[in-house]
């Protein structure tokens, strides 16, 4: 129990990097000797020191036999930074627990191995799922090769995204909106199609109260043919940077005044629709772990067919609003027989004042 | 804490008159003594004595000086049974604890005046919350003139009742299936419209393990112009009794074919949709205490714009079909604005293995 203890606290040490770490993963440490805390530490944001030498850092000289507490396997590698391992090696830290190893293949094990061959006893599997979920961004970047994409959607009970006139404005309590903007927060980047775009001309900021983002996510907006009026939100990019994503038959002066306007231009190999599995390889080669999908029923749709959604957040307002012609969540052609509907796994459920979350997985 | 111990308990044997006190409430009561419980009884069914008089039977002699806890207000009129209040007093109850007043503005408050004047210490409202819920169709219905309406509805996790194809068999699990049984059997009437009727050629009855259903509830079709084919199965009366509800332009000679079917016709005032306000009184008339709404996306739109509907459940399987063609829970005009919404009150959620049951209330 003592080892689920000291594991939740570096857990939650772990989530105050929330929002900044990326595409690094969310890690905390505490040190412990004697039953007694004597180190702490999180990883902040790439470049800056691993969770384990910020604790070292504070335990300082009584760290030697001590017992270090981490969510992720130590590295073993230069990155950015150097091996952890051998710090604590010479730190004379007695025993390392570690909630998961390092789901890098290329890496895995290989830290828990220099740390063993030290002579520092090694235990493995404390409170491992908590930790691969806290990781869920990190571990589908670092194993696929593509971001870890999140479809959102805002809906009513009766499963509309808009009233029939098209009122959309707002579905869903504060509380979720606020929850949306964590989790705006918590990712690299944001997508909307133009239909979203046209109908809201929306900023796709993170605004949260009492946080003081330094990094605002990129905003990815699929614009087939380059409608996005120059003078809308999504290209004011002193707000925050804007990817353009068209198809090859986007006019090249459209595409000349969107850098103007200091947007970056991804055309994709396709006439009409944009390649999304394409586009999902460009976005992982700009280092980018994780996509908020905030876009309407049919790029919903679009993400769904091509099989590229990893974790979907339904937030349900307790409303109903009708309509035969009024739109729902996710738009397309759909599936023909229910045997071939999308299975979502993991399913949890959160209440958010009088709303309801309601989150769960395809991988 | 004992008066709720207590009072949980005759809840508990409350419950086992689901599905055969309609319309009357459903009631238990438990006889305690020194700390121990010498008597115990339930309301079976009209007709039959009232929960007090079973404790009492149980309890025998024993019962003088003693305390009944009991959910409902005993009555002290004659219906089908003698006044309760007279035999509490003659077995010589020294106290009884009550959850709530019989919600009958005619009687209530009444029961427990003729207690106290005999007097018996009464002690009010002890669960109330739990013992207002479980009669929720008693109240509405002795309150209201009519019907407790329950709209029923399973969807998939984007607000899809069937694919776009029309495959709609099965959207949730077997444990919700059987829950809705459970509603079925708990209700005096099950309503279904001419669509649902010729897309499923439903039966609308109970099917409960290990339930042998005595009375089967009532089924109301929603059928302005008496499409219904005769060999369909809400026709075949031996299963349950049969409303055909239509509109004054429904064939005299299919009127006269129904009935030879065994089915009672009710043709409401309007030429083409069905006048729901008028028929829920036809219903009441008929003792009908509630009803459960299993219609389509139609039908749901009409209760909703009658402001008809008491109690929403909204069975969501975690799967997505997608489609803009695919019809969604509710469908009819809509509300134009968000502000128009129908607002659910007093949200509770239940798993049901992987299914979602939301459950709300517009009273």
């Amino acid at each position: 129990m003592l080892h689920e203890i000291y594991m939740q606290r570096a857990l939650e040490l772990a989530r105050r990097g929330w929002g900044t770490t990326n595409p690094n993963p969310l890690v905390g440490a505490v040190i412990v000797k004697n039953g007694e805390i004597i180190g702490e530490g999180y990883h902040k944001k790439p470049g800056e020191p691993h969770a384990e030498i910020n604790a070292l850092a504070q335990a300082g000289k009584k760290s030697e036999g001590s017992t270090l507490y981490v969510n992720l396997e130590p590295c073993s590698h230069f990155g950015r930074t150097a091996p952890c391992t051998d710090t604590l090696i010479k730190a004379g830290i007695k025993e390392v627990v570690i909630a998961m190893q390092d789901p890098n293949p290329e890496v895995s094990g290989k830290g828990i191995k220099k740390l063993k061959q030290a002579g520092i006893k090694v235990i493995e599997g404390i409170l491992e799922e908590e930790a691969k979920k806290l990781n869920e961004i990190f571990i589908k970047y670092i194993t696929s090769k593509m971001p870890f994409v999140v479809w959102k959607c805002a809906m009513t009970l009766d499963g509309k995204v808009a009233t029939a006139s098209g009122d959309s404005r707002w579905i869903t309590n504060e509380v979720s909106r606020e929850y949306t903007h964590w989790w705006r927060y918590r990712v690299s980047s944001i997508m909307a199609g133009i239909g979203t775009v046209l109908a809201d001309n929306p900023n796709l900021t993170v605004r949260l109260p009492n946080i003081n983002v330094e990094k605002q996510p990129i905003r990815v907006i699929v614009d087939s043919f380059g409608k996005t009026p120059l003078n809308f939100n999504v290209l004011d990019t002193d707000l925050s940077p804007t990817i353009i994503v068209a198809s090859e038959n986007i006019a090249k002066s459209k595409v000349e005044l969107f850098k103007s306007k200091g947007a970056e231009v991804i055309i994709t190999k396709s006439k009409d629709r944009v390649n999304l599995p394409e586009l999902m390889a460009e976005l992982h080669n700009r280092e980018i772990d994780s996509l908020l999908v905030e876009g309407g029923p049919t790029l919903a749709a679009s993400f769904l067919e091509d099989n590229l959604v990893d974790k979907v957040m339904i937030f349900i307002a307790p409303k109903i609003v009708g309509g035969r012609k009024a739109p729902s969540a996710v738009g397309g052609k759909g599936v023909d027989k229910l045997v071939n509907a999308w299975n979502l796994k993991n399913i949890s459920i959160k209440r958010l004042g009088e709303d309801i979350l309601i989150e769960g997985y395809f991988i």
